[in-house]
């Protein structure tokens, strides 16, 4: 894709963007403000800018009188870059010109790690878990007339070295055909033990040379979706990926109501066949995407919290959200994958992530596996946030753990006007610093109906940073500006006025709504000190963050650091992993290291209920504020602060 | 049960005998003639005795004037056994007295030997298998909150020195609702491995103290019967035993047919459902019959032919009918009982046995394993004879097998007057050396239909004995007597006339009836030769034989040697094993010592394919004599007819 250059006068910011994005989003990503209210949809007409240098496409609007249009001013929710731009912004001259070297710092979102195949191979960590071996067998006479499944070990001992094999009843069922259809050419599937004691297990017989089909699937079994991968075992790649939402949302949106209904008469093999279900579709879309011999996959590994885990295996959860909330098991014996009700080959050997506790389960095991923390020297903070956020830090020496209940702010949820991440919500705002009048853009570029999570770190980060609201989250009620009311008791801001949005209604930010993502980021932000606290260490020990999860792919890092979700650091040494649970699975699919480390970095992970940890209270409550109680903690913020003082109010 | 000794006269022959047992059997049991040609239904009224001394009951009958019953005369089949005794057998005067010291040897099946379950203990044979351990678990706090599966291993560990521990997916299903049941305190099943090196496997987890409560299965899956057996593995002791006959008869007879119906569309799958049928309907009766607790029960030990195992476990035997004899497999991976269909609990282990080959199979094994052969310093002979004679010769250090097609004469089948061994078939017999009037005794003491296998070998020994049949099995035509005779060419015997019998008809014995019963002798003991001649040994080698399966309990021992169809020894060295196959499923249900020797075994015993074996037509063909070409294999025989010479004819 070309990329060109934008800059912004009078800031002076640069930043490269890609040929067709617009103006507005150019801006929002060099942190420049641009008043506007309709959410890039072009009807506000506030979104004016001059073209001083380059191309556009786009932009023209009857909102802009054919003068100006001369002069080169466009609308910049519709301008597209096709060259590099000089853009300027128009400003009221009033301003203070030190305001203007005080613009937000540019959006930066983690940059994306994916752990490669090429990596794993040259660091050593590739360890095949399945191998493909083609034989050429002599054919039986009376004189040589072993069994066929005796034929084939001797020769896989005789010419491939192989020993300590076993062979699967489904092979044995198998063979005799199968060793005839192509003249006593064979390929067999080889798993291999994780352990060198172990034994290398047969799983499959093919006829002729099938050694360049070998496939492995990687599900990530969340609560809500489900993902799946085809893996190609030769090149390491991924042929296919899909999601479907888990069809046991239907039984309940989270872990607790799905065991209540799994303790119902029938309830457990109900969601047993649901989720089952849904992975089938998901299996049957990527396998026929991916254009594979379904034959040539030999493992499907699944990794999901500890509930979603038992369910898929017919394992009643009751126990796990009981004082002192017991798993049946964290680790589990590999199994036939057709047992479990998935339609895949006879041969197929399912493997399932072990967990931790009832609550850090198979699904962040995954991830740390699978992001390498448990390899590293420095000490790194591994987030999976949703619903739950499941925290990890640690590095190769230790490794610590809890979940938290950040509530559902994250994903829009709990806001008065909150949504999922959807056409119409704001997923981005600046302020004008003067004027108090915002940007808004929208996903989908429409005019806006609600807020996501994005968004609302964004929000609240801009307002606590330009002093909109104080450390508590409330509103100045001095500032002289018709956005900020009072409605029934509660102060609001008005992000869309109600004429500008899609619902007929003002679009607004509540105190309510601040104080609820102030809670989520607290128990996090708090979750994390607690670890630290509890091992002796601070939270500048933190070398590096991994973010997993959905959250981790938008997340506006340095307004995450500005609220206090994140602990202040280079942005830099962010990094973001996408589903770490799959990325995980996909991981222990290609390498048997990983299988053999798993048992010993569960053993590592130190599981800390949070509820029962006495520390863990006092850490809640310094994180109630914006950024915390202790600023010393936030160092490039608090002189950020310090430096703006009077510069607004 | 009281014995009494009954002493026969003119012979000087004493015997001792059960209460309630008739005269005429004490006489057969002790070698002594007396006519007879109703087989015991007390109509002929040929049998008559003198009591001379003693009490009996019964044996009084019309046949016999009153004069006569004064005198002490009773019919032999009608009278029983009350006391010690003495009967006079009322010769024609004429006889030369050295006749009468010429009678044939005393009746003497094998005696029989059953492994003991203590006697595996002193021999330091005794590794159990299958062990429960009881535990009583702390409960979970917060600060131990392992879960379940941890919290049992662990403490067997901790409590029991339990190591290398795997558990089953049903196990992790069952342990919540387990350990709660009788406040943490649990049963454990535990699998041992075969080898040190492989993992005990927890394959059942029951509340409360369950350790009493340990049982087996055996099962002998028979061509034609399937038997089974509940062993209590605390005591060693058979609860209750039942067979059935194989549902498979339905689609042929024989193996051939078996296979060739598993060939059709569907086939396979028809026949593994109705073996498991028959297997389940026999599990049903003895679990029933022996009033265990199902639960209990933890492993399952099939033993079976090579095509019985194969359809038994779904595997297609097409190519054990095809040359050159490839079957699947012969080792078998231990596979959970419900994934054969078998209605066990879902954690029950079946163990199959391993085979040698096609057509020396897991029965044999089983059968060379339960008797200790394979543990045996002298030379062996096992011998397992139904319509297929399977032949294991060796000791601790090499074991030959061959298995060889004797056809049905063993089985009464094939004879012109052939029949099982059911009501009114001809099992016992023996020749008045002047008259040449039968004594013929049937099963069930009614008058005769037919001829059964073990009727048969006496039938022909003594013929041949006596000379009215020479070595080639040729009736003597010079004899003068109305029951030789030729029909339709070829010469007869009549056994019993047809107002003496149930059918209407003569029963008779063929010239052809007797070449089909020395081919099938021939069969079998140029099978032994064959095994002999490779090693290069003879048969004067064999210290012992051990006969199996139902054969071997009825089987006349004299007689079968006096026939050629055993080599010629002490019958005290001839033991009867009764099932084989089952009593060593049984022993492989009470130790693991077997499971451990048997792969060694398998690999030990050379197959050989007789009709790939150079020796073997040679040793057919001289085996196609009464007793064989080669009379100094039979000392003792010769040395009689030597005696003999001239004393008939």
């Amino acid at each position: 894709m070309t990329t060109y250059c934008v800059k912004f006068l009078p800031y002076d910011m640069s930043i490269d963007a890609s040929e067709g994005d617009t103006i507005i989003r150019a801006a929002l990503e060099a942190g420049v403000h641009v008043n506007a209210s309709c959410g890039g949809e072009g009807v506000c007409g506030k979104c004016r800018v001059i073209i001083e240098d380059g191309v556009v496409e786009g932009g023209i609007s009857e909102k802009l009188s054919d003068a100006d249009q001369e002069k080169g001013y466009r609308l910049a929710c519709q301008a597209k870059v096709k060259s590099d731009l000089v853009v300027r912004i128009p400003v009221e001259s009033t301003i203070d010109h030190s305001v203007l070297k005080m613009q937000a710092a540019p959006r930066r979102t983690a940059h994306i790690k994916e752990m490669d195949f090429n990596e794993l191979k040259e660091k050593g960590l590739f360890v095949a878990p399945v191998e493909k071996k083609y034989l050429e067998l002599p054919e039986p006479t009376a004189q040589d007339n072993l069994p066929d499944i005796t034929r084939l070990i001797s020769f896989l001992n005789l010419t491939h070295d192989e020993h300590r094999l076993e062979v699967d009843l489904s092979v044995i069922r198998k063979i005799p055909d199968v060793m005839r259809e192509d003249d006593f050419k064979v390929t067999a599937t080889l798993v291999r033990p994780v352990r060198k004691i172990g034994k290398t297990r047969i799983i499959n017989v093919e006829p002729g040379d099938a050694t360049q089909r070998s496939y492995a699937i990687a599900v990530d079994i969340g609560t809500t979706t489900i993902y799946g991968q085809v893996i190609d075992l030769i090149t390491g790649e991924v042929l296919a990926e899909h999601g479907e939402f888990n069809g046991q949302i239907s039984y309940g949106e989270d872990v607790i109501s799905r065991i209540v209904y799994a303790e119902k008469a029938g309830g457990l093999e109900r969601l047993h066949a649901v989720v089952t279900s849904t992975i089938n579709g998901v299996l049957k879309k990527i396998i026929k995407h991916s254009k594979i011999d379904p034959d040539g996959i030999s493992t499907i590994t699944l990794a999901g919290n500890t509930t979603m885990t038992q369910l898929m295996l017919k394992v009643n959860p009751r126990f796990i959200r009981r004082s002192p909330y017991v798993p049946a098991a964290t680790l589990y014996p590999p199994i036939k994958a057709v047992s479990l009700g998935l339609e895949l080959g006879e041969h197929v050997i399912a493997l399932v992530y072990p967990a931790v506790s009832s609550y850090v389960g198979g699904d962040i095991v995954a991830g740390v596996m699978g992001s390498g923390i448990y390899l590293s020297d420095d000490l790194t903070l591994y987030l999976d946030v949703g619903t739950n956020a499941e925290i990890v830090i640690g590095n190769k020496d230790w490794l610590a753990c809890a979940a938290c209940s950040a509530g559902p702010a994250f994903e829009g949820g709990g806001l008065k006007f909150g949504m999922r991440a959807a056409k119409g919500a704001i997923e981005d705002f600046s302020l004008d610093p003067v004027t108090l009048e915002p940007m808004i853009v929208t996903i989908g570029n429409v005019r806006p109906k609600g807020i996501c999570g994005s968004g609302l770190i964004i929000m609240v980060a801009t307002l606590f940073e330009m002093g909109i609201i104080n450390n508590l989250g409330k509103f100045d009620h001095d500032l002289d500006t018709p956005r900020i009311r009072e409605d029934n008791g509660v102060y609001e801001f008005v992000l869309a006025w109600k004429d500008e949005t899609q619902i007929d209604r003002d679009v607004v930010l509540t105190e309510i709504d601040i104080e609820n993502l102030i809670r989520a980021k607290g128990a996090i932000y708090s979750g994390c000190m607690t670890l630290l606290t509890e091992v002796g260490m601070g939270i500048d020990d933190i070398k590096h963050i991994i973010l997993a999860g959905g959250f981790g792919s938008y997340v506006d890092l340095e307004r995450a650091m500005t609220i206090g979700l994140l602990p202040e650091m280079d942005p830099g040494k962010v990094t973001f992993i996408g589903n770490g649970s799959l990325m995980g699975a996909r991981m222990s699919s290609l390498t048997n290291r990983i299988r053999k480390d798993v048992v010993e970095v569960t053993k590592k992970m130190t599981n800390f209920e949070l509820s029962d940890t006495l520390s863990y209270m006092d850490n809640y409550i310094a994180a109630l504020f914006l950024p915390h109680t202790n600023m010393d903690q936030f160092p490039k913020l608090k002189a950020r602060l310090e430096a703006r003082k009077g510069l607004w109010k």
